[in-house]
This record gives C-alpha cells, structure tokens and sequence, in this order.
C-alpha cells in the first residue's frame, strides 16, 4: 500500500474520460490531495464583495486528478475511505446575484471572510460538538459555525465520452456537497471507465444539509458553504462484489446519538421526488443482497427507520436526494 | 393551570372550523388525549393484510379535538408542548396498494403486526438511544428499531369555512407526520381563528424523516409507519409576539450529539423546491426578530449551518419541507 500525493496545479475541470491521469496507482493506496477551493484560489482573504461579478467563471470548481487506479473496471465499485481533511485558517461565504435557493430575492452581492479556528475547542474552551474548532460567525452575538470540513466533489469519470461540468452532481458522483462525507466516512461510486479516474475538490469547512444559497445555475457553481483550500487525504479501493451500487452510496461513522453511525444510498437526477424514490430503491436492493430482507420487508423498515435527507438541491440541474438508515438497528456494529 | 382529558370518542374527521368545541381550556392548561390508530379502531392485532382492501376509508385519520383555548384569536400562535406521548403493546405498518412513494412497485398488500417493547432496554438489556424500548422487526436477524413515539398530526382550525380533508398537511399543522415532535418538543402553529381549536391524533410509534411508504392520494391516508393508538399529552399556551410563525415552527431538545437540539423552520405546500424556499425565508424571518440578524447574515447562517429536512412526502398534495438550525450556534443554550 504506497502512498502518494497531488499538487493544486494537479486539477481539470470537466469530468471527461479523456482526460489523462495526474497518477496511476494501486488498489488500497493513499492519496493526499492539496486543493485551492471552488473559486481556484481567485478568492483570497483580502477579496471584497463587488470582486464577485468580475470573477472567471470558466476556470471555478476545479477538481484534482483523475487518479488511475490499476484493476477497476466499468461495473465495479470504487471504495474511498475519508482519513483525513484538513482546511485552511480562512474560508469564505458569498451570494452571487442570479444564483441560490433564494435568488430572486437576494440580487445584491455579499461576501463574508471567516477565520476558521482550528482548534478543538471553542472561544470559552469548551469541546466543540464535531471536534473540529469553530468559526466565529458573529463574536459579539455570541454566534459559532462548528467545522466539519469534507470535499463537496468526490467523483470519478463518466462512462461516456465528452466533457460534463464539474457543476451538477451525477451518478458517477462529482458535486454532490454532502457534509456528512467528513473524517471517517467511506464512499461508494459506481465505475464507468478502466482505471476508475477519481478526482476530489470543493473544500467545505462547514455546511448544512442543502446548502440553500448555493447557485442554481447551470453556468457556474459558487458554493456558499464556508468554502476553503484544503488538504484531503483518501484511500481507494476497487470493490468487485457490490455491483448493486449504481449511485453513489455512503457510511458514516459512530456519533453520541447514533452507535453504528448511517448507510446512505441516493438518488441523483433533475425531479426531487424521482431522486426520492431513487434512493428508497437503491436502499431495497441492498437490504436484499447485504441482509437477505424481502422487498416488501426492506420497503416497511425503510419507512419506519430510514431519514430522507435533501442533501444538495442547488447544483442544478440534478439534486441529491439521500435515505439514511441508522446502523445500529442491525444490533452488530 | 388545570388538566383536562379527552376520549376516544371525542374525534373528528375533517378540519373545519364550524366544528363544536369538545372542550373549552384556558390557555397553559394540559390535556391528556386518549387516540385510536389511524385507522380508527379497524386494524387490530389480529387483522391480516387481506382485510386492508375492505378497510372504509370514509373514517380514516380521525383526530381528537378540538379543543377551544381561551383567549386565542386569528394571528396568534398557538404553543403546544408535548409532554407525554404513552403507546399502545402493538402497531401496524402497511402497504396498501396504490398508495405510497413506490405504489406502483408494490401492488400488493402487506401488514405487518408490531409487539411495542416499552421499556426502556433492548432484549439484550443495552439502552436504547431514544429511551423508550423497542419493537422487533426481525428477531431472527437481529434487527430491531428503537421507539419515539409522537403523533402525526397535529393541527388548528383553518381561517377558511368548509371541511378541509386531515389527509396533507397544511400551513396551519395537521398530518405534518414529523418525527422530532416527540416528547420534549414544542410546536408552534399560527392561529385561524378564535379559539384556535387545536385537535391530534396519528400515534406513530417510529418513523423516519419522509415515512417513505405512507400514501401518496388525496382520498385516503394509511400510515406506514409504525402506527398504533397513543395517549398524548399536551400543554397548549397562546402566545402574542410570535406573529412571524405562518407554517408550522418547532423546537426539539437537547441530544447527546447536538446539546441544544433543533430549531425548525418549515414550508408546506403542492411543490418541494418552494416549499424548501418557504422553510428558507421563515428562518430568516426568525432570526431577524429573535437575533436581530440581516437577512443577508441569516441566509448565509441557513446555508452553513442549517439542514434541509424532507419531513412528510407523501400525504398529497401538500409537502412539508424543514429547514432545522441547531440551537447551540447561538452558545446560550
């Protein structure tokens, strides 16, 4: 098991099959990956608002790769274990005028600037609840962001041939802005090409489920997470048995409140409600083949148990729509 | 402050505010409400899923009500705290064909029986994470789902004259089918008219964010969650300077991982993405009155630190979307 690592300048920006590889490696290798963030690094900490409208839209969301790993092949599964994520001592928050959940009625540009303290303890030194530090929204107001920094894109190349943007999420991945995808969590992308060709970006210090002022356009994806540079470092693995995974699929881990932590399946695509079914029938098929469950039972337990999440509805034109499923009802974790 | 009861029989079948009082309060009074299962009374612990097809449908989803609060006039908000929620040693879950998010995948009947262990042990004597015992899906396979219990509907007469079905959900509450109001929470509602008349009804024993194969029809609602006759009780108070709260708000408690629980925003309505919106802009109304933030600082508050909740997808043709803030952002908790 080596491992490797990747430069910022390491970094395309279309998910494109053609696209050669920054690295070839093996099954079970390490990668740490140093990545600018969404704005590829013309955000810096001194940036004022007005800046936004003048930014270069053609080079935003940049992703570092495609990673070559040696044995993966269209249908089988690739396997990346989150080890470590670490974000820089700032971050940024902007509202771009024409893009968000609310952009007709947010028109003005606005950009905030956070110091992200680090530490795993907040202003008054007590235990942040994600171990992570804080970023201090507002001091005076007493108001804190904890951090729980993850990589909004995670993805690797689509089967077919062309450049796709790095903007909407797909079913081979890419932006699909899911927070619980932080330290300790595993992903599960279906391969569509030889070598897999796994690529990561979009730093997140902190996010919510949907991340609602993010853009919806089509042309250009800002994020308004606390968006960051960060260093991330994974460990891909080419799984030959889990040919049920046809989205992608996640496991996160323990907490106080959930034992055995989620398994997530999604569903991906431009009608919420379809995303939605989509990933109540990815969850059916795996309760059959990882639990032997029928389908009438998986359906019952996953309404009874399972938590549908809107994990990304800005990106358009695809939302990510989740159901977790905790894992502690299975009793062995 | 007294303590008012509520019979089985005291249920009514439609919101509508021409509907009698079964009871005048004053408000910060409790009443304890003795409720039969969705299906009022007609699946019992020896039904079997044949009998789902005969079922009358014409008194389904009673609720118990309504309940007259003094001093409550139109715009006003109705506070209801949930203080106790006591199931039944049994529930149903059932998939009625034709309804639910997958009906047209699963066009056969099914019901399954639950046994409700209430005590506050699993069978191999560990704690529960909800506290409230467990029912056993599969004992066998060891799987089993931990029990939080709370009732699915919750509601106020509407403004409008005329019997409005107890099926969707509305904006002023009703079969909102969420989760979090279990014991401990507080919900609040937007008043119609004098008097509020506040009724409940719904006993779910568990259920996850969605309760993914409840109904999808306007002409009939069979809850697949855990469904099953509850006593519930309630503290109800008219509150005056909340006239902000124009869909249903509620606040959770404290959790091990998040120690000042959920503050939850919501939209309700025919179409997901608006009424994701809707949650949006009410919390940002919300932190403007009660945090004296901009709406520009709350927007981007909601995007980094909020989440994005599904909370009941398929009580047609209205949808409520959740927009939940931890409340320990703001450190005063």
């Amino acid at each position: 098991m080596s491992i490797h690592a990747l430069k910022r300048s390491q970094c395309h920006l279309a998910w494109d099959n053609s696209i050669p590889p920054a690295i070839h490696i093996q099954s079970g290798d390490t990668i740490t990956f140093d990545c600018l963030d969404a704005s590829n690094g013309q955000i810096t900490p001194i940036t004022i608002a007005s800046a936004l409208s003048t930014l270069d839209l053609a080079t935003l969301d940049q992703v570092n790769g495609p990673i070559y790993v040696s044995s993966a092949l269209p249908g089988d599964t690739l396997q990346i274990e989150v080890l470590e994520v670490e974000v820089a001592e700032w971050g940024w928050t902007g509202i771009i005028p024409g893009f968000g959940l609310l952009a007709d009625e947010f028109t003005d540009p606005a950009l905030k600037i956070w110091t992200l303290n680090r530490t795993s303890s907040g202003a008054q030194g007590e235990e942040t609840p994600t171990g992570y530090g804080y970023a201090w929204f507002d001091e005076k107001k007493g108001i804190k962001i904890p951090l729980k920094p993850f990589a909004g894109e995670m993805g690797v190349a689509p089967a077919e041939k062309g450049a796709f943007s790095t903007i909407p999420p797909y079913k081979t991945g890419g932006n699909i802005d899911t927070k619980h995808l932080a330290k300790g969590s595993i992903l599960y992308l279906p391969i569509g090409v030889e070598g897999a060709l796994f690529s990561i970006g979009d730093g997140h210090a902190a996010q919510g489920d949907g991340e609602v002022c993010e853009p919806t356009s089509e042309l250009m994806e800002l994020g308004t997470a606390i968006e960051t540079p960060m260093k991330v470092t994974v460990r891909l693995t080419v799984l030959k048995d889990k040919s049920y995974v046809e989205t992608p699929h996640f496991s996160t881990p323990a907490t106080k409140d959930e034992s055995g932590g989620y398994y997530c399946t999604t569903g991906v695509g431009p009608d919420i409600r379809e995303a939605a079914r989509d990933a109540v029938r990815h969850m059916i098929t795996l309760l059959g083949v990882e639990r032997g469950l029928s389908r009438v039972e998986a359906y019952m337990l996953c309404s009874v148990a399972g938590d549908l999440r809107m994990h990304e509805v800005v990106d358009m034109p695809n939302y990510v729509i989740g159901l977790m499923l905790p894992k502690s009802i299975f009793g062995n974790v």
